[in-house]
Formats: C-alpha cells, structure tokens, sequence
C-alpha cells in the first residue's frame, strides 16, 4: 500500500451546536447547505445535556434524532444508519460544557498530500462479543486488533501517529448475564453498571496494548479495572447498550492525508495539568501562556478529554469531595473540574470532556486531544 | 492618626483544612501549638461542603463547632463569640474544590512597617436593619459607611487600598414580613429565598458605593437586584438568618501595616476569564504564564472569589446549561467551573469560591482577590 | 342531539409499560395484534422518568418517538400526527412510581348504550394565544370555550357528568417575549419557568371556568396564579413549548356511549387526603377499606392526579421540607409523596401523578380521577 | 427475677419536632418545663432533613447538638453523653416525612402494673470489634447477645414481646482496615460505603438470631448482605463512623412495666404493604378500615419502619426506576415511598422510616412498628 495508489482523502470536522438533546438542525444545515455530504459522514460525537449516568436518555434521544436525520439523507432505514455511522454520545456538560455535536466526514482530497501529515481516521469493529467475554482478555485482544484495523483504515502505519481512539464498547444486562449462565459460563460482574466500567477499562487496554502502551503479557483479568498503573495516554471509551462488538474509532496525522487538521494530544497527570494542554496547544503552533487569543481559538476544531476523580480522594493533597457527595455523582464533578481548567486556558467550552475513565490516563487524570486547523 | 503613633501591627491568614463541617482540628492546632491566639483572630471564613443553598446546615454546623471552639479558647459564653469573631461559612465545593477555613489574625509587629504596604484587616457592623429596610437603599448607605468605618479600622485611607470587601447581611422571614406588615410597611419580597439575594444585592451596592465604583445617586431602589450594569470589583457578599445587621470585614493593604503578606485582585469578566487571575498574580510578583511553580504556590495564603452563571445562558456565545438544570441549581455549576479555571493555574484547590453575586463583578464574572506572602 | 342519531361509541384506555422513554413497543404491539386502531387513537398520556423540570427531556423524547410511531401506522408526516392525536407526557416517577402510557381510543360500539352511562372522551383546542395573552383572562375564556366544545365531542351535556380534563398549554420564550414587547404588549412574566405556571394557572381556570366551580366574574388577572382559593377541582394542565394555543381533552361519563368504562374523581384536600382517594373508588364500586384486592385492582385502566407542595410549607401542622431542598425539587417530593398515598390504598405503582397543580385543587391538594371497569 | 422485688417503671416517648438539624429547642422545653428529667432519657432518635448518604451532615450535626444540650442537662462533659444515651440520628425526609426527635425516658411508675403489658425499654452494647469481624460472624454472634441482655435490661423474657431493636453499629475506615491488614487481617471489604452494608446486615442477623427468627447454624459469613431470604421482622441497624461496638436499644412489652403506651410491629412485604400497617394499628386497637381519625392519631407517639427499593427492580410487576437514578439514590425514593404509604393511612408525616434495610424483612419490604397510647 503506498500513498501513490491511494486517492488522496481529507478529513473534515464540524463543531456544531445543540439547542436540546432532540436538537440536530445544525448537522441538518451542513448537508442542505452542501457543506458536508451525508454518505462522507465516518463518524459523530455528541456532548448531550444529561447526567452522564444510568439514566441519562439525551443520549440515546440524540442517537434517535440523528439517525432519523441520516436515513433521510442517506436514503436508508434508520436500523441501517449506525452500522455506516458511528455516533458516540457523552453525556454530561457540568459547569460551563456546552453541547454540541463534532460531524467527522472524510473528502477527496482537493490538493494533494503537502508532505506535512494532516488528520486522518480510520474505523473498525471487533467481531460480537459473548457475554463472558466482557471485560476480559477476549476483549482486549479483540479490540486491539480492530484498533489495528482502524490504524490501516487511517492510513497510518506508526502507532506514535495516533492520538486519540475512541471506542464503543457492550455492557451486561440481566438476559446477557442470563445467557452465559446457561451455558456454563461466569460473568465478570452480574451488575449492569459495574460491566460498563469493566467493558470500557478492558477496551481502553485493548487500545493500549495496540499502541504499544501496554504489554498484554504483563497482565491478566484481574488487573483489568484494578490495576491503576496500566493505562492508555490516548485511548477514550464508552458503554453502550445498543451493541455487542467494540466499534473503533482511530484520529492521528498521517503524510497520506490532504488538508489542513492536524491533531495533538497528552495526558493530564491530574485534573489540574494545565501544563499538559498548553503542551497539545504548542504541539499544534498555538502559543499558551496566556488564554489563547481569538484567532487561534477559531483555529481549534475539536477538545476531547477524559475526567475521573481521583480514588484517594486527594487533588495534590488537598482533599476534594466528589467521591462523598451522594446528591451530584463523582463523574459530574470531574467533568465540570476539567472542563473548567481547559476551559480557562482555551476560552471556549464546547468541550467534549466525558467521564468513566478506566485504563484512560493514571488515577484522577486522563488523555486530551485537540484537532485545529494549521495557522494559515 | 499617623503610623507614628499607631502601634505595628501585621495581619496572619491560616489556610487549613477540615475533614467535614463539624471538623475544627485543625484550627485548634493553631491554638494550641501558639501560632495563633484565639484573643487576636477576627475573622474565619469557612469553605464547607453543602450545596449552598436553602438546605445548607453544613454551614450553621461549622459556624456552631467554631463558636464551641472559640469560647473555650476566649473563655465566654458561645453567644458571646460571633460579636467578636466574623464568621463567615459559604457552602459548596463543587467540581474539585477543597473545604478549609481561613483564619484571619492581627498580631503586634514584630518589625516596624517596611515602607511597603502589607496586608490589613478591619471590620465593622452596621446598626440592626428594620425588615422593610433590607434589599433597599437604607442597607445601601448602612453599609457604604460601615466599610468607611471598616476601612479606618483597618488604617485605609483610599479606596484604591481595598482589594477585598466580605459582607454578611441578613434576610427575610415570615416573622420579619409580618413584622414590617404590621407596622404599615411593605418588603422588598416575602420569599426567603429571593430576600437572600436582595440583601446580597443591596450590600454589594454599598461597598460599590464606598468605594467609589458606583455613585448612589445613580440608581434608586427598583435597580436593586436588576440592573446589571452596577456593580463592585470588591464587594462578596452571604446573606445568613443569625444576624439583623451587615457585618463588614474589610482587606487590603495599608503601609501602617506590617508583615510580608499582601492582597491584589481583578475582575474576572466571565467565568473564563484567566487573564484576570493571572492579572492578580503578576500584581503580586508570581509569574503565570505556566501554572504557578511550587514555591510560588506556597506563597500563596487565600484565594478569594465570587461565581455566577451569566443571565443570558452563554458564555462567549456557548449555550451553557446551568440556569436549565432542574438536578443541580446553577450556583453549583457556576463554583465547580470558576473553581477549575482558578485551580488550572494556580494548581490548587482550597479556594473560597463563593456563589451569589449580585452586584459583585458583573453579569457571569465576578470579583477574586488573592493574598499572597512576597518572595522571600 | 339525541342518542339515536349518533353511531354508538365507545372508549377504550390502554395502560401499557414502557422500559425507558424512547420505548413505545408496547403502544407497537397493541396496533400490532389488532386490539387498537391507530385511527381510532384520540390522546395517549405517558409518565416518563425525568425530573419533571426544564430539562427533562423524556418528554419530548417520548413525544418523538411516539410520532414516529403514529406516523408509521397513520401513513401520514410525522408533523400530521399531533394534531391528530393529544400527545401529554408528564415527566417524574419518584418514589415507586412507574413509568407508563396511556392509549385512549375511540371503537364503534359492539353494543348499544346499556342505558348506565359509560367512559366518554372529547377533544378540542382553542386559537393560537398571542404571546401578552398567556396567563390572562384570555386565555381562561377560550380555554373554557374550549372545554364545552369538547364537551360537545364528548356527548357529554352536563358540568357534572365531567370527571377530569387535560389541558395542554404553551408557554413563553424569549423569542415570544420579544414579539408582543416589539407590539408594544406586556407578557405576565419575562419568564420562561414562571410563564409555565401562569399559562397552567390560567387553564385551570378555564376548566373551572366551564365547568360551574368558579365564576370568571369573581376574579380578576392579577388573582391568576395567585388565589390559591380559586381552583378546579377536575382540572390538570401541563405547559409545553411546541403549542401556542390550549389542547383540551375532556373525560367524563355520558349516557350516549357504550363499554364498561367508568370514570370517577374527587379533590384531595392535602397530599394525605386518602378519603378523598377512598371516596373514588367506591363510587367506582371498589371497597376500598383494605387495599383493593387483585381482582378489583385489575379493573383500574388508569389513575390520574396532581400533587403540589403546600405552600406554607407545612402538612397537617407538622412541617415538610419540600420547599427549602436545594438539592431534589419539590414537585419532585411532592409526586412521590401522592404517589405513596395513592399506591398505598391501590397495590400498584403505574400512576399519572402529575406536579405543577396551580388551581387545580386546593393548596396542596389535588383532583384525583380514577378510570375502571365496571364489575363483571 | 419477678415483678415483686423490681421498682415499678414506665416508658415515656416524646415526639417533638425540630425546625433544621441543629434545633433542640423542643427537646430543651421537655426538661425545662418538667416533663422529663435528663437523667431518664435512655434513648433519642431523630429523623433528620438530609440526605441520608455518605455527606449527610445532618445526623451529625444533630447528634452534637443534642450533646451539648445533654451534657448541660447532665452535668457531665460533651464526651461523656454518648455512653450514656443512645443518640441514634437517621437522614432523609423525602416526600411529606417530617424532621423530628423522639425522647425515649424512663420513669418510677406512678401507678403499679396493670396486669396489662406496657411498653418496655432495654439497653446494652456488645464489646467493641476489631476491624476484621465487621460484617462476619463474630459482629453477628455479639450483636444477638447484646439483644438478649437488653431484653434483661428491658425485662423482657420471651422473644414474642420484643418488637423492635434498633442497632447503631460500627463501619470501616481506611485507617480499620489498614489496621486488620497490618495484623494479617482480611477484612469483608475495603470500601467504607459497603461495609456500612455489610455492617448493618451483620447486627441486623444478630438481632434476627436472638429473637429465633433465623438459625445461626443456618447461614455462614457469605451468605451476610447477600442471602435476602433471612432477614428479621424487628430489626433497625444503622452504621456510624463514632462507634466500634453495637450499641442495641430494644423495646417491646412486658407486664413488668407500667404505663399507657403499647408497641405493636408487622413486617411490610413490599413497599406497598398497607395490610402490614392496618395490622400493627388493629393490634394497638385502633381502627384503621379509613384513614384513622384524630382522635386515634393523636394517640400515636411513634412510627419506626425501614424502606429499601426492591432489587429486581419491579413493585408488583411494575417496573420502578429508584435503582436507575443517577440522580436521587434509591434510598431517598424508597423513604418517600414507604413514607407516603404510611402517612396516607395514619394522617401524619413525622414518621421514622430509615433506608438501608439489610436482613430488615424481605427484599423491597421492611419492619413497621407503631408505639401507642392505650384508647383512655
């Protein structure tokens, strides 16, 4: 495979807003105002008003309105659209986090490779899991081979080129616990909201180990959702109910791809690491010593960021409260927390900041990736 | 009155921390190992972990552990101590703000004053206000000259001296309401809730008014608590049940003092505002172009600031959710982000964040006023 | 109009679960396995699991999908189907309530009238408000225009054969402020939360208007929304954004149509009022001096109430603590709290128990309206 | 031991309201005007306005309180009250419940035995536990001896006459558990939430294992917080971090005892069990086919009962949603539930229901027990 045979793509990226989780007429203005074509769409992510928890529905009332939007124009059924599609929706905009969609669509490339490497994506899935499979090994190896998949797909053969991977990964519930115990098999948890923090801990190592973060030789199942100490700088994973394979999602740069997003990221050491986004910032030729200035604001296409709380209950040795809070959960604090630092820094607060972050950055902290437009 | 004459004295601040609301270890500690005398503390500001609002017993539960506290260590009655102490409880520490006290202290110099200006403390009461006064230009005047007066106690000369104006006021009752109609008069409002923020309101107003920010003679009763466009840089203001008068505790710096403490402050525009924080800090010789390094961090004994969320539902013309949420009120929302954009550069977390800022900053910003020790 | 011109009718109610908000496979099936008609559809009721605030969007959520649904089975746009059929959703299941849907059909009758009179339904709307009538006399006189018109529809000709009426009303945005304030019009509020109140405060009226409880020329606008002694006590009525005039539906009992349906209703003087509840089923023929046995239970299709907070924040002299949470709303206690007393007497938990009951019923009271086969 | 040579004794039981968490005003009256002597009181419960989770200040603030004012009455240091009386605070007045105290005292009977049983108070505590027998067998074995010397202490010989214990028990902190592991230790668990649980579920089979209603041979350490079918009819546990031993109150009647006031106690089968409660008042004579009347109310001194969501989600086949709630626990639901069940029925809100029901009745259900005046 070598760029020369290769039709020269780009990616594009919107950042949209929302008016209310049911709210897509802003994706809807970029089709009928010939910005973006439907069938180019690869994936969607939505930063959706709700508590990011159990029984946060903007998340599938979002999924629900963009598919009835996308079988429109795609002219499919609506069961046909997630399939093509990927729509990742993150529940949770705590403090100033403002909804919005981010529409990634890929082009032909009107110019080009420059030689410099632009954004690229790639998508993948793993094959359906069993019930017994998640939050395990299975899973983790099954994921990082899709995320190999997905890195072909993106055209990027260097994993020091990736930087951001999202991934949709299943949960248990009762029939699916049910179904395993029928035939033979233990789960991991029997809990449907415990299975979710196992599926997304095991998909963000399967991330991990596919980009050599990890050596899945030095782990087994135990450790998987435990052991704090293994983590992926880059991946960001969420549970769903609505599917039963790992739904892959790779962003990194690559010299194959035309245009002018370039992606950045690192890891927050804490909630606090102020210092770790100016880096993405730097990485990207945009100065941060100061709240960047509004034309380089313009420039940021996408801010996505993990938030947890630190288990030990302490912020640089000062104690914080989320974890004892039984009226706002713990995720909803770390997401306003996070939110707010980015924000300040950036000046902007369409920030997909999402929680649950397993395996995703060391304890209490967590993966940023930024995608701006190169100073012009 | 001249430095000459006046004996030095020079303002202690003890940040410490507190495990829960009723947890005043910490404050006993500097009593007892003699870094503090409870006969010299004047006020203690308390940052407790309830939600701020109507329900919050976390701060009457702190205010009555310190009274405890305090009069073993004075030897007077409980009710003998709030007349002597300010005590001033503002509830709520979202995202990941961390609880602790302030404890303020005047000590007899040990060093004449330097020439340079140090920090400096008065305090002062008005005159217990009538029900039908509070939300209205009477607790506007009462106030203004309880800061002139707090001001000479704090050996203030100019306004331009004062950084940092807490005022706690009081609110309305059933008891209060029918009282005032009994005698003929109206109220501002019968609703406890909505007293709450007249009072704030109107006591912002008079320290705008002391301090020169805002003429009296421009507005009249119906701006109270609307109109937006007045306001203190100074002023934070908590309405509380226990009191009928405004207690005012004024900060600034002053050359009669001594001590290597100071105070600066700025006015955040928007909850975004990082250029007003690191405003603060340059004024204070701490570099903020990078989060603050760990000596500078030290140095730094109080962090002071006021949150709101802006009226329209945007910030920088981002929706936010704040005033929509019907789970978490928009005061909590607004701390867990003002919070995190502080605590992003200054990388740490005990600040006292308060919310309720009518008239103090203007609409979706707000005052914050950082005490710091010089490089030493 | 007498009964032997007019085809016999008769009411079907359907009381079918749903999983979560986006779940209409229950509404699906009874098209499905031919026990309802999509065309003979006149109103469907859901209880959904939101918060019952300003962002519960399990309303709206459900709304669509049910759209999407009748739509399907209509053969018609998905915009046709709301005026077609009356889609009220009433957000918040606290306690053990359980979420649900109620289908309300019309069929030709298998029988003629028996003579005892049966469950009869009617449906109207009065014309769009302008924006400065919502909360007004207005909106009273055409809402109770309204209800004899649907009163019409529903055959039925006397005030007291009249057991409950829904009203769904529109509310005020920024957006309609503006419009009557550029017409040089006043609007009873700035609003949108407050508007709510004001344009179900104001239904309710109408409804009470109508049906001979209150006389519209012993109150005047400024008691709407203020007189707590000026109620309905078989109104309910809920505000929503997507209407501008009031959709009415109308249930009582008439002798013009046929089936085993009975409705019956009275007024809960206070949440506690089991009485009042008691007092329903026994005019339904149900003893009701135990809980109602599982064969009586059976005959319940669907039970319809309102439960508000009392204002002085007290229950029969001892003091709840509704008002002053910061932390749950109070409509949302006071839902649970009905639902409790109702549930209690009834052994189930699929109640529409709806909150926001301005004069409907007393203070903290509310009408109760219970729908049941007759006795086999 | 026989009723001969024992000093006649009769049970009081105050139930007085507070107006917030840190009021005792009308716990203070009963001494001051006489009607209870401070040196009497054996007990005070109190059901507290928060939240009844991890951060409910209220119970503390409550309980500190109480000391100070105990500790004034008794003449004895703030320390000194606790070992004294059993201050048992619940948190959580969802729905209409209302905050109140109940003083349980202890008087030389005016009048000797009737011959009639009336109601009896007994006191005891176990040893204190070491942080690995928390939740086991020992806590189990110890708890059911300490039940049975507050029966000797209440003079209570047979099983049959207790009706209620209530069990304050002990939890674990990181610093308990680090103590066991030090030693060599396991402990049930290392998260101090759940063994809170597991704590209550240990005192709560030692309760049932004294009054014979489960074997002790029957179950081994698993089957603790998991096994729901063994539970007691009369126990009320609840975890606190101020203790290390079980401290047990029980009450029940005994012919030894003087007075007017009886207790009588069902177990609820589910949250809707009405029968339960109509049975309980039946047993206090009371009729209870319709709401009981004033009369019959006012007789009431006491309402205990324990609410818990049922696990498998459902209430008589209707799905709740208290177990999915990201946003109220399902503590808080299950209180307003059961609270608005009871109250329908008695007419009155200052009612004791407490979550965390553990081994309390079966799954979804709890013990109810009403303490009463004689019919005069």
């Amino acid at each position: 495979m070598t760029a020369a045979v290769l039709a020269p793509l780009q990616c594009r990226v919107d950042r949209v807003t929302m008016q209310h989780p049911g709210d897509v007429a802003a994706v809807r203005r970029l089709f009928d105002e010939g910005k973006v074509a439907a069938e180019r769409v690869i994936a969607i992510f939505g930063k959706t008003e709700g508590n990011g928890g159990v029984n946060d529905f903007t998340r599938s009332y979002a999924v629900n309105t963009l598919q009835l939007l996308l079988s429109e124009k795609l002219g499919c059924s609506v069961d046909a659209v997630s399939p093509r599609i990927a729509l990742v929706m993150s529940g949770g905009t705590e403090g100033g986090l403002s909804p919005h969609f981010l529409v990634f669509s890929i082009d032909l490339a009107t110019l080009p490779p420059s030689g410099a490497s632009a954004l690229a994506i790639g998508r993948a899935s793993t094959r359906d899991f069993l019930p017994e499979e998640i939050g395990r090994s299975e899973q983790v190896e099954e994921t990082a081979a899709a995320v190999r998949r997905a890195m072909m797909s993106a055209r990027i053969g260097d994993e020091v080129d990736v930087h951001y991977v999202q991934v949709k990964c299943p949960l248990l519930t009762n029939v699916r616990v049910s179904d395993a115990v029928h035939r033979g098999k233990t789960v991991v948890t029997a809990e449907t909201y415990k299975s979710m923090a196992y599926s997304r801990g095991a998909s963000a190592l399967g991330v991990a180990v596919a980009l050599g973060e990890v050596d899945i030789k030095a782990f087994s199942d135990p450790a998987i959702g435990n052991d704090v100490s293994l983590w992926s700088g880059r991946a960001s994973t969420s549970a769903g109910i609505e599917l039963m394979c790992n739904e892959v999602v790779v962003l990194g740069n690559s010299a194959l791809w035309s245009g002018d997003l370039q992606i950045a990221h690192a890891v927050m050491r804490d909630a606090l690491d102020l210092t770790a986004v100016q880096t993405v910032l730097e990485d990207l030729q945009i100065p941060a010593s100061r709240q960047i200035d509004v034309a380089d604001a313009a420039r940021i296409c996408a801010v996505l960021a993990k938030a947890e709380p630190s288990r030990d209950g302490m912020i640089r040795d000062r104690r914080h409260t989320m974890l004892d809070d039984s009226d706002i959960s713990s995720t909803r604090h770390a997401r306003a927390l996070v939110g707010g630092v980015i924000a300040g820094l950036l000046g902007q607060t369409d920030l997909f900041v999402s929680g649950g972050a397993e395996h995703q950055g060391p304890d209490g902290g967590g993966p940023i990736a930024i995608i701006a437009r190169r100073r012009g």
